[in-house]
Parts: C-alpha cells; sequence; structure tokens
C-alpha cells in the first residue's frame, strides 16, 4: 500500500490508510486493564501498551508514518532528524527497515544508553553542542550535505497521523469509551489522538495530561497562543518541548481540557503501574494515570482509554 | 466443577481437572516474544508470564487448587500457612475468593510490603521469632487452636497439581516446544512443570535453574538424596528453599538437568528482561533466562518455553 506527503491535517481516510501501510513496521499493542488500579481511581481504565511498542515508544508509528512517504529518490538520500530520545531511535529503526540511511544529530552529553540504541540500528550519529541552536544549525547541516529528508518529532502531519494509528486501535479493541487521554508534549501524540476520537469515537471526551512544572500546553490551551516553558524541570522527560503551530491548532479545536499534575504524582501514578501492572513505563508516560486521580470528580465511574506512551527508562539511573 | 484431594502423584486427568476448576480464580497469563533476547540467546523464548497472574506470580494456581479440595466443613475452619512471600499472598487471596477464614504465620521482621499485601486480602496475620522453628510452632498452635487446613507452599500433590497448570496452559498456547525451563526453590512448580511436559509434551525436555549459591537441587539431583543449603545468600529469594520429598521424587523421575547460574548472570537476565521487554519480574524469576543465556550449546535453535514466576519486587528496596 503507497501513501502519499499529507499538506493538510489529517483526515479519517488518511489515518486508516496509515494504519494499513505501517501495519508490517509495526506492532499491534496489547490493551491492558488492572482491576486495582480501576478500584483506586473509580474508572475503568484501558491502557494501550505503546511500551511494548517496537523501539519502546509510540514513536515508531510517526516515523514509520513519515519514512514511508518518500519517493524513491527521496528514499536514497535517507532520513534526517535531531533528537536524543524515542524519537530518534524510530527514526534510526524505520530506515533500518526500509534499508535507507539514517542521520541523526543528538547533543555530545546524550546518555550512552541512548547513542548505543541508535547506533545499534545502524544510523549515523552526529554529535553537536547541548543547545537547541547547535542541534539545529548541525541538523540543517546534514540535511544540506546529504539531501536526507528532515522527519520532525511532531509538528508534521505525516508524523501525526502515525501517533493517531494508536488511539484509533485503543478505539477499535475497546467499545464504548467515555473519554480517551494522553500525555501532551510536543503534542504529535496528543493532536494524533484528538483526531481519531473525532474520527473513531465521536461520543467520547478527550482530554490531555501535562507536569504543572512544564505547562505550557495548558496556558497555550487557555489563553489561544503557543506559550514556552521557561524552566524545563521535570522528571517527564518527554514532556519538555512546545507545542507547533500544526499540533497546536488541532489540540485547540478539539481537546475537552488539559490537566496538570505535580511531580509527586507523576512518580507515584508511575510507581504504582510498575507495581500493581508489573509492566515498565517511562515517567512521561504516567502523567495521565495521575491526572485521572488527582481529578476523580471528572472520571469517576467512566470508561477511560489510556495511551502509555513507552517505556524506556535509564535504569542505570534507577539501580545506581 | 469438584475436585478430590489427592494422595499420588497427579496424573494427566488430575491436571485437566484442576485447570478446569481453578480457572474462576486466576488469570490465563499471556506468553510473550522478544526479537532482542531471541537474537541474543539464539533461541526461540516463550515467556508464560505468571507476573501477570493474580497476586502477582504462580503461587495463586497451587493455593487455589489445594483450597478447593476442602470439604465445606474443612472450608469454614479455613486454611493457615506459614511464608512471608508470594504463598502467604496466595493463601490469603483465595481465602479472600472462597470467603473462608486465613491465618498466615509470618515472621515479625517481614518487609511492611508484604503484611500489608496479605491483611489487605482479608487474612489474619500470625507473628513470630524470625526462625524455622519459630514459624513451625507457630503454624502448629494455630492449626490446634483453629482447625484450620495447612496448605504447604510446595511439597503437596494438590499444590504441584495447581503450579502443573501453568506449564500446561504454555504447551497449550505454543505448539512444538523442543524444552521447558523453570527455576527451583522448593519444587512445587518445577515439578509441575515436568509432569505437564510429560503428559501434553511429551517429546520436549525439562530442565530446572537454580542459583550457583543455593544450588541443593543440583546437588541432590546428582546425589540421589535431599541434601540442603549452608548459607542462602541469593537475590533469588524464591530459590532459598529445599526440596520437599514429594517434589524430589517427581524432580529425579523426569528432569533432564539443572542449570545453576551465577548471581551476577541473574541479575543481569532480571536487567535484560526489564529493559527489553518492559516487564517487571523478581530476580528469582530471571534465573531460566539466565541459565539459557549461559548454555547456548544447550538451547541453541531451539523452542524454549520459560516459566516467569512472579513480578513481586519490593521497590522501596530498587528506588531507595
Amino acid at each position: 500500500m503507497t501513501i502519499q506527503p499529507l499538506d493538510h491535517v489529517p483526515t479519517r481516510e488518511d489515518i486508516l490508510a496509515t494504519a494499513e501501510a505501517i501495519r508490517p513496521l509495526i506492532h499491534r499493542t496489547p490493551v491492558l486493564t488492572c482491576e486495582t488500579l480501576n478500584r483506586m481511581s473509580g474508572a475503568s481504565l484501558f491502557f494501550k501498551c505503546e511500551n511494548f511498542q517496537k523501539i519502546g515508544a509510540f514513536k515508531m508509528r510517526g516515523a514509520a508514518s513519515a519514512a514511508l512517504r518518500l519517493t524513491e529518490e527521496q528514499r536514497r538520500r535517507g532520513i534526517a532528524t535531531h533528537s536524543s530520545g524515542n524519537h530518534a531511535q524510530a527514526v534510526a529503526r524505520a530506515a533500518q527497515v526500509l534499508g535507507i540511511p539514517a542521520y541523526i544529530v543528538m547533543p555530545e552529553n546524550a546518555p550512552e544508553i541512548k547513542k548505543k540504541a541508535t547506533e545499534g540500528y545502524g544510523a549515523r550519529i552526529i554529535f553537536c553542542a547541548p543547545t537547541q541552536a547547535a542541534r539545529e544549525e548541525a541538523l540543517e547541516r546534514v540535511v544540506a550535505d546529504t539531501g536526507a529528508w528532515f522527519i520532525h518529532p511532531y509538528n508534521d502531519y505525516n508524523v501525526i497521523a502515525g501517533q493517531a494509528t494508536s488511539a484509533l486501535e485503543l478505539i477499535e479493541d475497546t467499545p464504548g469509551l467515555d473519554a480517551l487521554i494522553a500525555p501532551v508534549g510536543g503534542g504529535g501524540l496528543m493532536s494524533g489522538t484528538a483526531l481519531s476520537t473525532r474520527y473513531f469515537a465521536a461520543d467520547a471526551r478527550v482530554y490531555g495530561a501535562e507536569p504543572e512544572r512544564v505547562n505550557d500546553a495548558w496556558r497555550s490551551f487557555h489563553s489561544g497562543h503557543i506559550e514556552t516553558n521557561a524552566s524545563t524541570d521535570t522528571i517527564a522527560d518527554g514532556l519538555r518541548t512546545n507545542l507547533g503551530e500544526k499540533t497546536f491548532a488541532i489540540l485547540r479545536e478539539h481537546l475537552e481540557e488539559i490537566y496538570t499534575v505535580s511531580e509527586e504524582g507523576i512518580l507515584e501514578a508511575m510507581h504504582l503501574i510498575w507495581e500493581r501492572m508489573k509492566i515498565i513505563i517511562e515517567p512521561s508516560c504516567a502523567v495521565p494515570f495521575a491526572a485521572v486521580l488527582a481529578h476523580p470528580e471528572v472520571f469517576r465511574g467512566k470508561r477511560i482509554g489510556m495511551i502509555l506512551t513507552g517505556g524506556n527508562v535509564d535504569f542505570k539511573e534507577v539501580w545506581k
């Protein structure tokens, strides 16, 4: 199945075609439930386990969706991105499966484990100073030198269409959801989740969740323009990013509300999922569950679909 | 379905009847695979995830199997055991579901988390000094006072028949296994696994795995009589126990071999499963995978069924 590059907000048909096209590159992840967490929250929770996804996070969906839309000529030149996180591994892995080059710009102080994982997928890493300006400059140089295609981590309709397939599967596997909830970082997963909810579970509400300490999305949602964070000091390292104009526009239109949660709430929610569900999730991933625990008045008695975004924890940190 | 107390090594029909009877009290746990761990081991590994079982461990099967065999009169008087581990929670939970009393003898220095979990299931805890003699004495007193039925953690055919249902499900869900492997502590799971392999996958071999530091089962297997451990200093806290005469007789007859593994090997195997499979397993649970990694000459190219026994990790220890 071939899919074309998207220059518009993904439609219902775009998302269905994307789901079909990326199927060979991803896992259809399971939806798990847990009686104890249902009892604690007073809700019926359906956890979509993207921590079991290829490369350990939902990002594989967006990278595959973007990479599959390139022409033969573009594929020959390869794909590129700047990231030290899950998106880097997703782009590297998508390139490896498609047999094309991948160039990943990474700050020189990125954790050894991330460098190794990305190299393990056969990508070439280009190191830069650990600043946003140095990253962007290094990426521009790589793109100019190689002609590689830049896959943005979130502000890209091709990526959004890929991330939307997680909620699509969750909705297919869980009839009668009252609401879906996902974490908001750059807004790629959140906007995809919002679109799939509108298209495939029209009666359900869709909520975002975000750490209090990087509440740029909550402020943007209420002020009407994109706000930024003064500090990025949160344990939820996947959610430090600001929104892009494409993701923000989708969130403004479709989101019911964004709930913010404390650092303590995030840690407690993560520990509960580790202890009770016996699965590994990363801190960013625990933010929606923390929001559900903090707002029983919104979620009690409801059937809630929740996307567990990833499981890439740096255990060297945990065990040192 | 009613099942009768067993005074003999469980037969094929006993195990099938037990599986049927305990079904309402347990989860049918999933069998997971992981490409990366297959590549690392050179084998095709099928992980039976008892860490997702009720109370977080396979012990629920044996406790349910034993409790369901009591007469109405016996049930009224309740069930008892001594344990500070998964067996305590399994007996407490089985009693809770059946609406009967449970009495758990526990050393007064048992971790707070285990006390709370056991009390949470409505069991009465009787504390004793932290010695084997004090435990047994306290248990005898409880049984004399209450008339409760003692469920031994492993040296009991009713318990063995319950533990055997895990391998039965694994074999049903995974055609063409060349071998099964499980950890050996007291030998309840191991002897159940051996019996189910003989009955339901007659061509497959069955192996045990044990920490080098508590290699009593390996020594017993080769000497022909039950050996004990001088020290119990291993991270695999579920495997410190010695064999019982019932479990030992089954192991001697059916096991191919027992492999012993180092403490470093156990930790490495546990970390690999956490990192790569994104699931929580307890240290004892990693011992068979450590054995597979240490003995590629035995396992390479084979389809191996492996029982992941439980996921009850004391995170307070990990995170302190």
